[in-house]
Protein backbone atom coordinates (compact mmCIF):
# COMPACT_ATOMS: atom_id res chain seq x y z
CA UNK A 1 0.00 0.00 0.00
CA UNK A 2 1.12 3.24 -0.81
CA UNK A 3 0.70 6.36 1.32
CA UNK A 4 0.65 9.56 -0.29
CA UNK A 5 2.80 12.21 1.48
CA UNK A 6 -0.25 14.23 1.88
CA UNK A 7 -1.99 12.15 3.89
CA UNK A 8 -1.51 12.40 7.54
CA UNK A 9 -1.50 9.39 9.40
CA UNK A 10 -2.06 10.16 13.01
CA UNK A 11 -1.12 7.28 15.32
CA UNK A 12 -2.25 6.61 19.05
CA UNK A 13 -4.79 9.19 19.56
CA UNK A 14 -5.59 9.51 22.72
CA UNK A 15 -9.17 10.14 24.70
CA UNK A 16 -9.24 13.46 25.61
CA UNK A 17 -9.01 12.21 30.05
CA UNK A 18 -5.37 10.29 28.64
CA UNK A 19 -4.19 13.39 27.04
CA UNK A 20 -4.59 15.70 30.04
CA UNK A 21 -3.25 12.89 32.13
CA UNK A 22 -0.50 12.77 30.14
CA UNK A 23 -0.03 16.41 30.26
CA UNK A 24 -0.13 16.09 34.21
CA UNK A 25 2.69 13.54 34.16
CA UNK A 26 4.62 16.42 32.04
CA UNK A 27 3.79 18.74 35.12
CA UNK A 28 4.61 16.53 37.77
CA UNK A 29 8.38 15.87 36.13
CA UNK A 30 8.41 19.58 35.14
CA UNK A 31 8.76 20.51 38.87
CA UNK A 32 10.64 17.16 40.02
CA UNK A 33 7.31 15.85 41.87
CA UNK A 34 5.99 12.55 42.33
CA UNK A 35 2.51 11.77 42.54
CA UNK A 36 0.70 9.02 43.34
CA UNK A 37 -2.89 8.05 42.91
CA UNK A 38 -4.43 6.19 46.15
CA UNK A 39 -7.57 4.16 45.00
CA UNK A 40 -9.63 1.82 47.57
CA UNK A 41 -12.89 0.91 48.97
CA UNK A 42 -14.79 3.14 51.10
CA UNK A 43 -13.58 2.90 54.77
CA UNK A 44 -10.39 0.99 53.72
CA UNK A 45 -7.70 3.21 55.38
CA UNK A 46 -7.13 6.19 52.51
CA UNK A 47 -6.97 9.07 55.00
CA UNK A 48 -5.33 7.08 57.30
CA UNK A 49 -2.59 5.80 55.29
CA UNK A 50 -2.25 9.32 54.03
CA UNK A 51 -1.80 10.65 57.89
CA UNK A 52 0.69 7.80 58.59
CA UNK A 53 2.71 8.68 55.37
CA UNK A 54 2.95 12.73 56.43
CA UNK A 55 4.04 11.19 59.34
CA UNK A 56 7.27 9.27 58.26
CA UNK A 57 8.22 11.02 55.22
CA UNK A 58 7.73 14.93 56.47
CA UNK A 59 9.47 17.65 57.19
CA UNK A 60 12.07 15.32 55.02
CA UNK A 61 10.08 15.84 52.19
CA UNK A 62 7.08 18.71 51.10
CA UNK A 63 4.22 16.48 50.26
CA UNK A 64 0.51 18.08 49.61
CA UNK A 65 -2.38 16.05 48.98
CA UNK A 66 -5.28 16.62 46.93
CA UNK A 67 -8.70 14.68 47.98
CA UNK A 68 -11.34 13.46 45.84
CA UNK A 69 -14.67 13.47 47.43
CA UNK A 70 -18.10 12.89 45.95
CA UNK A 71 -20.12 15.05 48.37
CA UNK A 72 -19.19 18.16 49.82
CA UNK A 73 -17.75 17.47 52.84
CA UNK A 74 -14.37 18.18 54.02
CA UNK A 75 -14.16 15.59 56.52
CA UNK A 76 -10.69 14.12 55.40
CA UNK A 77 -9.18 17.51 54.38
CA UNK A 78 -9.86 19.02 57.45
CA UNK A 79 -7.98 16.27 59.30
CA UNK A 80 -4.84 16.23 56.92
CA UNK A 81 -4.77 20.40 56.74
CA UNK A 82 -4.19 20.11 61.11
CA UNK A 83 -0.62 18.55 59.99
CA UNK A 84 -0.10 21.53 58.29
CA UNK A 85 -0.04 20.17 54.97
CA UNK A 86 -1.31 21.72 51.48
CA UNK A 87 -4.42 20.06 50.90
CA UNK A 88 -7.22 20.83 48.03
CA UNK A 89 -10.54 19.51 47.94
CA UNK A 90 -11.95 18.35 44.85
CA UNK A 91 -15.68 17.34 45.03
CA UNK A 92 -16.96 15.58 42.04
CA UNK A 93 -20.67 16.35 42.34
CA UNK A 94 -21.59 12.71 42.95
CA UNK A 95 -19.26 11.01 40.04
CA UNK A 96 -17.80 7.79 41.41
CA UNK A 97 -14.27 8.58 40.43
CA UNK A 98 -11.88 11.35 40.02
CA UNK A 99 -10.39 11.60 36.15
CA UNK A 100 -7.40 13.81 34.99
CA UNK A 101 -9.06 17.41 34.27
CA UNK A 102 -10.16 17.30 38.07
CA UNK A 103 -7.20 16.69 38.96
CA UNK A 104 -5.32 19.19 37.02
CA UNK A 105 -8.11 21.62 38.43
CA UNK A 106 -6.53 20.68 41.76
CA UNK A 107 -3.18 20.80 40.86
CA UNK A 108 -4.01 24.31 39.46
CA UNK A 109 -4.58 25.06 43.07
CA UNK A 110 -1.13 24.10 44.33
CA UNK A 111 1.61 26.26 44.42
CA UNK A 112 4.29 23.72 43.29
CA UNK A 113 7.48 24.81 43.48
CA UNK A 114 9.49 23.11 46.39
CA UNK A 115 6.77 19.86 46.50
CA UNK A 116 8.36 16.53 46.92
CA UNK A 117 5.45 14.33 46.68
CA UNK A 118 1.20 14.77 45.89
CA UNK A 119 -0.77 12.51 47.66
CA UNK A 120 -3.86 11.91 45.36
CA UNK A 121 -6.87 10.38 47.38
CA UNK A 122 -9.54 9.30 44.78
CA UNK A 123 -13.31 8.29 45.68
CA UNK A 124 -13.94 5.53 47.47
CA UNK A 125 -14.65 2.87 44.59
CA UNK A 126 -12.74 -0.65 43.79
CA UNK A 127 -14.45 -0.12 39.97
CA UNK A 128 -14.54 3.52 38.36
CA UNK A 129 -11.37 4.72 39.11
CA UNK A 130 -9.68 1.98 37.38
CA UNK A 131 -10.99 3.55 34.31
CA UNK A 132 -9.89 6.55 34.50
CA UNK A 133 -5.59 7.47 34.24
CA UNK A 134 -4.84 10.76 36.38
CA UNK A 135 -1.10 10.85 35.17
CA UNK A 136 0.60 9.99 38.26
CA UNK A 137 3.67 8.05 38.14
CA UNK A 138 2.30 6.01 40.60
CA UNK A 139 -1.22 4.34 41.30
CA UNK A 140 -1.60 2.17 44.39
CA UNK A 141 -5.02 0.22 45.99
CA UNK A 142 -5.75 0.37 49.69
CA UNK A 143 -6.86 -3.19 50.54
CA UNK A 144 -8.14 -4.57 54.12
CA UNK A 145 -8.70 -7.16 56.04
CA UNK A 146 -12.58 -6.65 56.79
CA UNK A 147 -13.31 -6.56 53.14
CA UNK A 148 -12.47 -10.36 52.79
CA UNK A 149 -9.87 -12.14 50.86
CA UNK A 150 -12.04 -12.62 47.38
CA UNK A 151 -11.23 -8.74 46.23
CA UNK A 152 -9.06 -9.29 43.61
CA UNK A 153 -11.15 -12.24 42.18
CA UNK A 154 -13.94 -9.89 42.20
CA UNK A 155 -13.02 -6.86 40.99
CA UNK A 156 -9.99 -6.86 39.02
CA UNK A 157 -9.85 -4.34 36.84
CA UNK A 158 -8.28 -2.10 39.27
CA UNK A 159 -5.47 -4.28 40.55
CA UNK A 160 -4.29 -4.69 36.74
CA UNK A 161 -1.54 -1.87 35.96
CA UNK A 162 -1.29 -0.58 39.79
CA UNK A 163 2.20 -0.55 41.87
CA UNK A 164 1.66 -1.61 45.02
CA UNK A 165 -0.71 -3.19 46.87
CA UNK A 166 -0.97 -2.22 50.83
CA UNK A 167 -3.41 -4.67 52.85
CA UNK A 168 -4.76 -2.52 55.90
CA UNK A 169 -6.01 -3.19 59.43
CA UNK A 170 -3.83 -6.10 60.18
CA UNK A 171 -4.72 -5.48 63.30
CA UNK A 172 -8.07 -6.82 62.84
CA UNK A 173 -6.84 -10.14 61.58
CA UNK A 174 -7.19 -12.29 64.87
CA UNK A 175 -10.71 -11.83 64.77
CA UNK A 176 -11.28 -12.52 61.03
CA UNK A 177 -10.88 -15.55 58.19
CA UNK A 178 -8.72 -13.72 55.68
CA UNK A 179 -6.56 -16.09 53.58
CA UNK A 180 -3.85 -13.68 52.48
CA UNK A 181 -2.54 -16.72 50.59
CA UNK A 182 -5.51 -17.00 48.20
CA UNK A 183 -5.54 -13.18 47.88
CA UNK A 184 -2.23 -12.88 46.99
CA UNK A 185 -2.60 -16.03 44.40
CA UNK A 186 -5.77 -13.44 43.03
CA UNK A 187 -3.95 -10.49 42.99
CA UNK A 188 -0.49 -11.99 41.15
CA UNK A 189 -2.45 -13.52 38.38
CA UNK A 190 -3.69 -10.03 37.91
CA UNK A 191 -0.21 -8.03 38.26
CA UNK A 192 2.56 -10.36 38.94
CA UNK A 193 5.06 -7.45 39.50
CA UNK A 194 3.05 -5.57 42.37
CA UNK A 195 4.97 -4.48 45.31
CA UNK A 196 2.90 -5.55 48.54
CA UNK A 197 2.74 -4.45 51.95
CA UNK A 198 1.10 -5.36 55.24
CA UNK A 199 0.20 -2.62 57.37
CA UNK A 200 -2.28 -1.66 59.94
CA UNK A 201 -2.89 1.95 60.28
CA UNK A 202 -3.87 2.00 63.69
CA UNK A 203 -0.96 0.61 65.50
CA UNK A 204 1.75 1.81 63.02
CA UNK A 205 2.99 -1.91 61.80
CA UNK A 206 4.17 -2.21 58.23
CA UNK A 207 4.45 1.33 57.76
CA UNK A 208 8.04 2.12 57.96
CA UNK A 209 8.49 -0.45 55.14
CA UNK A 210 5.76 1.11 52.87
CA UNK A 211 7.34 4.46 53.86
CA UNK A 212 10.73 3.09 52.78
CA UNK A 213 9.37 2.18 49.51
CA UNK A 214 7.85 5.25 48.76
CA UNK A 215 11.04 7.24 49.90
CA UNK A 216 12.37 5.26 47.27
CA UNK A 217 10.25 6.10 44.21
CA UNK A 218 10.39 9.94 45.66
CA UNK A 219 13.98 9.97 45.27
CA UNK A 220 14.72 8.26 41.80
CA UNK A 221 11.55 10.17 40.37
CA UNK A 222 14.00 13.45 41.35
CA UNK A 223 17.51 12.06 39.98
CA UNK A 224 15.67 11.08 36.67
CA UNK A 225 14.38 14.42 35.01
CA UNK B 1 -52.91 30.61 28.66
CA UNK B 2 -54.83 28.60 26.26
CA UNK B 3 -53.48 25.13 24.61
CA UNK B 4 -54.68 23.65 21.65
CA UNK B 5 -56.66 20.59 21.54
CA UNK B 6 -53.64 18.99 19.28
CA UNK B 7 -50.89 20.21 21.43
CA UNK B 8 -50.29 16.73 23.26
CA UNK B 9 -48.72 17.38 26.83
CA UNK B 10 -46.31 14.15 27.60
CA UNK B 11 -46.05 14.71 31.65
CA UNK B 12 -43.73 12.17 33.42
CA UNK B 13 -41.73 10.97 30.30
CA UNK B 14 -39.68 8.78 32.31
CA UNK B 15 -35.98 7.23 31.58
CA UNK B 16 -35.56 4.12 29.62
CA UNK B 17 -33.82 3.11 32.75
CA UNK B 18 -37.33 4.16 34.86
CA UNK B 19 -39.67 2.74 32.66
CA UNK B 20 -38.01 -0.48 32.97
CA UNK B 21 -38.07 -0.27 36.48
CA UNK B 22 -41.56 0.59 36.64
CA UNK B 23 -42.49 -2.64 34.32
CA UNK B 24 -40.04 -4.72 36.68
CA UNK B 25 -42.08 -3.32 39.61
CA UNK B 26 -45.65 -4.43 37.97
CA UNK B 27 -44.32 -8.09 36.78
CA UNK B 28 -43.31 -8.53 40.94
CA UNK B 29 -46.84 -7.51 41.71
CA UNK B 30 -48.44 -9.56 39.21
CA UNK B 31 -46.66 -12.55 40.69
CA UNK B 32 -47.51 -11.61 44.04
CA UNK B 33 -43.17 -11.32 44.89
CA UNK B 34 -41.36 -9.05 46.56
CA UNK B 35 -38.07 -8.02 45.76
CA UNK B 36 -35.10 -6.02 47.43
CA UNK B 37 -32.26 -4.53 46.02
CA UNK B 38 -29.53 -4.71 48.59
CA UNK B 39 -26.93 -2.15 48.64
CA UNK B 40 -23.11 -1.92 50.12
CA UNK B 41 -19.57 -1.41 49.55
CA UNK B 42 -17.34 -4.17 48.46
CA UNK B 43 -16.85 -6.71 51.78
CA UNK B 44 -19.53 -5.01 54.00
CA UNK B 45 -21.79 -8.78 54.16
CA UNK B 46 -24.30 -8.67 51.29
CA UNK B 47 -23.62 -12.14 50.85
CA UNK B 48 -23.27 -13.34 54.05
CA UNK B 49 -26.48 -11.36 55.04
CA UNK B 50 -28.35 -13.25 52.21
CA UNK B 51 -27.55 -16.69 53.60
CA UNK B 52 -28.25 -15.61 56.69
CA UNK B 53 -32.01 -14.43 55.25
CA UNK B 54 -32.45 -17.47 53.89
CA UNK B 55 -31.86 -19.38 56.98
CA UNK B 56 -34.24 -17.27 58.72
CA UNK B 57 -36.90 -17.26 55.42
CA UNK B 58 -36.99 -20.58 54.23
CA UNK B 59 -39.05 -23.28 53.98
CA UNK B 60 -41.95 -20.81 55.09
CA UNK B 61 -40.67 -18.59 51.99
CA UNK B 62 -39.67 -19.46 48.78
CA UNK B 63 -36.57 -17.39 47.77
CA UNK B 64 -35.07 -16.68 44.72
CA UNK B 65 -31.54 -14.73 44.46
CA UNK B 66 -30.08 -11.88 41.50
CA UNK B 67 -26.29 -12.21 41.53
CA UNK B 68 -24.85 -8.89 40.35
CA UNK B 69 -20.89 -8.79 39.52
CA UNK B 70 -18.89 -6.72 37.73
CA UNK B 71 -16.63 -9.86 36.95
CA UNK B 72 -17.47 -13.00 35.47
CA UNK B 73 -16.97 -14.92 38.43
CA UNK B 74 -19.76 -17.21 40.22
CA UNK B 75 -17.57 -16.75 43.87
CA UNK B 76 -21.22 -15.87 45.57
CA UNK B 77 -23.10 -17.84 43.51
CA UNK B 78 -22.37 -21.10 44.19
CA UNK B 79 -22.21 -20.63 47.64
CA UNK B 80 -26.23 -19.46 47.52
CA UNK B 81 -27.02 -22.02 45.42
CA UNK B 82 -25.57 -24.39 47.28
CA UNK B 83 -28.79 -23.80 49.40
CA UNK B 84 -30.85 -25.16 47.15
CA UNK B 85 -31.74 -21.40 46.07
CA UNK B 86 -32.32 -20.37 42.58
CA UNK B 87 -29.69 -17.76 41.39
CA UNK B 88 -29.10 -15.85 37.96
CA UNK B 89 -26.00 -14.11 37.75
CA UNK B 90 -25.83 -11.32 36.26
CA UNK B 91 -22.30 -9.83 34.87
CA UNK B 92 -22.39 -5.95 34.06
CA UNK B 93 -19.18 -6.55 31.93
CA UNK B 94 -17.06 -4.00 33.92
CA UNK B 95 -20.17 -1.85 35.38
CA UNK B 96 -20.66 -0.29 38.64
CA UNK B 97 -24.10 -0.89 39.40
CA UNK B 98 -26.73 -2.73 38.19
CA UNK B 99 -29.61 -1.16 36.37
CA UNK B 100 -33.33 -1.78 35.32
CA UNK B 101 -32.87 -3.63 31.84
CA UNK B 102 -30.09 -5.77 33.42
CA UNK B 103 -32.22 -6.90 36.11
CA UNK B 104 -35.27 -7.71 33.48
CA UNK B 105 -32.94 -10.33 31.94
CA UNK B 106 -32.18 -11.47 35.22
CA UNK B 107 -35.64 -11.94 36.06
CA UNK B 108 -36.36 -13.68 32.30
CA UNK B 109 -34.22 -16.42 33.82
CA UNK B 110 -36.22 -17.40 37.11
CA UNK B 111 -39.49 -19.46 36.90
CA UNK B 112 -41.25 -16.90 39.05
CA UNK B 113 -44.87 -18.69 39.87
CA UNK B 114 -44.56 -19.49 43.44
CA UNK B 115 -41.46 -17.36 44.38
CA UNK B 116 -41.99 -15.06 47.59
CA UNK B 117 -39.43 -12.95 47.43
CA UNK B 118 -36.58 -12.25 45.05
CA UNK B 119 -33.19 -10.67 46.37
CA UNK B 120 -30.67 -9.01 44.07
CA UNK B 121 -27.42 -8.60 45.30
CA UNK B 122 -25.86 -5.35 43.59
CA UNK B 123 -22.12 -4.85 42.13
CA UNK B 124 -20.00 -3.36 45.32
CA UNK B 125 -20.29 0.07 45.19
CA UNK B 126 -21.76 3.28 47.85
CA UNK B 127 -22.07 5.66 44.57
CA UNK B 128 -23.30 4.51 41.21
CA UNK B 129 -26.14 2.05 42.14
CA UNK B 130 -28.11 4.72 44.33
CA UNK B 131 -28.55 6.29 40.48
CA UNK B 132 -30.33 3.55 39.00
CA UNK B 133 -33.50 2.17 40.13
CA UNK B 134 -34.36 -1.48 39.80
CA UNK B 135 -38.27 -1.49 40.07
CA UNK B 136 -37.83 -3.56 43.38
CA UNK B 137 -39.97 -2.48 46.49
CA UNK B 138 -37.72 -2.33 48.99
CA UNK B 139 -34.05 -0.87 48.54
CA UNK B 140 -31.14 -1.45 51.22
CA UNK B 141 -28.19 -0.61 52.00
CA UNK B 142 -25.81 -2.86 54.63
CA UNK B 143 -22.84 -0.46 56.05
CA UNK B 144 -20.49 -2.56 58.14
CA UNK B 145 -18.38 -1.04 61.59
CA UNK B 146 -14.93 -1.57 60.07
CA UNK B 147 -15.81 1.11 56.91
CA UNK B 148 -16.30 3.62 59.86
CA UNK B 149 -18.73 5.71 61.17
CA UNK B 150 -18.65 8.49 58.48
CA UNK B 151 -19.92 6.92 55.83
CA UNK B 152 -23.42 8.47 55.56
CA UNK B 153 -21.59 12.24 55.35
CA UNK B 154 -19.20 11.13 52.58
CA UNK B 155 -21.51 8.95 49.77
CA UNK B 156 -24.90 10.20 51.21
CA UNK B 157 -26.80 9.58 47.60
CA UNK B 158 -27.36 5.96 48.62
CA UNK B 159 -28.76 6.56 51.95
CA UNK B 160 -31.35 8.82 50.52
CA UNK B 161 -34.76 6.88 49.58
CA UNK B 162 -33.45 3.64 50.71
CA UNK B 163 -36.34 1.31 53.37
CA UNK B 164 -34.10 0.14 55.80
CA UNK B 165 -30.02 0.45 56.95
CA UNK B 166 -28.35 -2.63 57.90
CA UNK B 167 -25.34 -2.16 59.95
CA UNK B 168 -22.83 -5.30 60.08
CA UNK B 169 -20.11 -6.71 61.09
CA UNK B 170 -21.17 -5.80 65.22
CA UNK B 171 -18.97 -8.59 66.54
CA UNK B 172 -15.98 -6.29 65.53
CA UNK B 173 -17.53 -3.16 67.65
CA UNK B 174 -14.86 -3.95 70.60
CA UNK B 175 -12.06 -3.94 68.49
CA UNK B 176 -12.71 0.05 66.58
CA UNK B 177 -14.02 2.69 67.52
CA UNK B 178 -17.27 3.36 65.75
CA UNK B 179 -19.69 6.10 67.12
CA UNK B 180 -23.43 4.38 66.18
CA UNK B 181 -24.96 7.66 67.62
CA UNK B 182 -22.77 9.94 64.95
CA UNK B 183 -23.41 7.44 62.31
CA UNK B 184 -27.35 7.67 63.23
CA UNK B 185 -27.28 11.26 62.85
CA UNK B 186 -25.70 11.47 59.64
CA UNK B 187 -28.02 8.84 58.35
CA UNK B 188 -31.38 10.17 59.61
CA UNK B 189 -30.79 13.63 57.79
CA UNK B 190 -30.33 11.95 54.80
CA UNK B 191 -33.39 9.58 55.75
CA UNK B 192 -35.54 10.03 58.66
CA UNK B 193 -37.96 7.49 58.36
CA UNK B 194 -35.42 4.62 57.69
CA UNK B 195 -35.58 0.84 59.30
CA UNK B 196 -32.19 0.38 60.97
CA UNK B 197 -31.18 -3.36 62.15
CA UNK B 198 -27.82 -3.79 63.79
CA UNK B 199 -26.66 -7.17 63.10
CA UNK B 200 -23.37 -9.69 63.43
CA UNK B 201 -24.08 -12.40 60.26
CA UNK B 202 -21.00 -13.59 61.52
CA UNK B 203 -22.53 -14.31 65.16
CA UNK B 204 -26.28 -14.57 63.92
CA UNK B 205 -26.66 -11.57 66.51
CA UNK B 206 -29.66 -9.40 65.65
CA UNK B 207 -31.06 -11.95 62.39
CA UNK B 208 -33.74 -12.79 63.85
CA UNK B 209 -34.90 -8.99 63.89
CA UNK B 210 -34.06 -8.10 60.32
CA UNK B 211 -35.63 -11.40 59.24
CA UNK B 212 -38.79 -10.56 61.26
CA UNK B 213 -39.48 -7.19 59.50
CA UNK B 214 -38.49 -8.39 56.23
CA UNK B 215 -41.01 -11.25 56.66
CA UNK B 216 -43.61 -8.67 57.80
CA UNK B 217 -42.85 -6.81 53.71
CA UNK B 218 -43.42 -9.88 52.47
CA UNK B 219 -46.90 -10.93 54.08
CA UNK B 220 -48.02 -7.17 53.53
CA UNK B 221 -46.97 -7.09 50.03
CA UNK B 222 -49.01 -10.08 48.91
CA UNK B 223 -52.26 -8.72 50.80
CA UNK B 224 -52.22 -5.62 48.30
CA UNK B 225 -52.10 -7.43 45.47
Amino acid sequence: MTISKNVKIVENILSANDQIAQDNTSLFQQHKITAINIMASPGAGKTSLILQTIKKLTPEFRIAVIEGDTAPVTIDADLIATHGIPVVQINTGGDCHLDAPMLRRGINQLSLDGIDLIIVENVGNLICPAAFKLGTQLNIVIASIPEGDDKPYKYPNIYRGIDALILNKLDLKPYLTFNTDYFLQGLRALNSKINFFEVSCKTGEGIETWANWLKEQVVSNKKKH
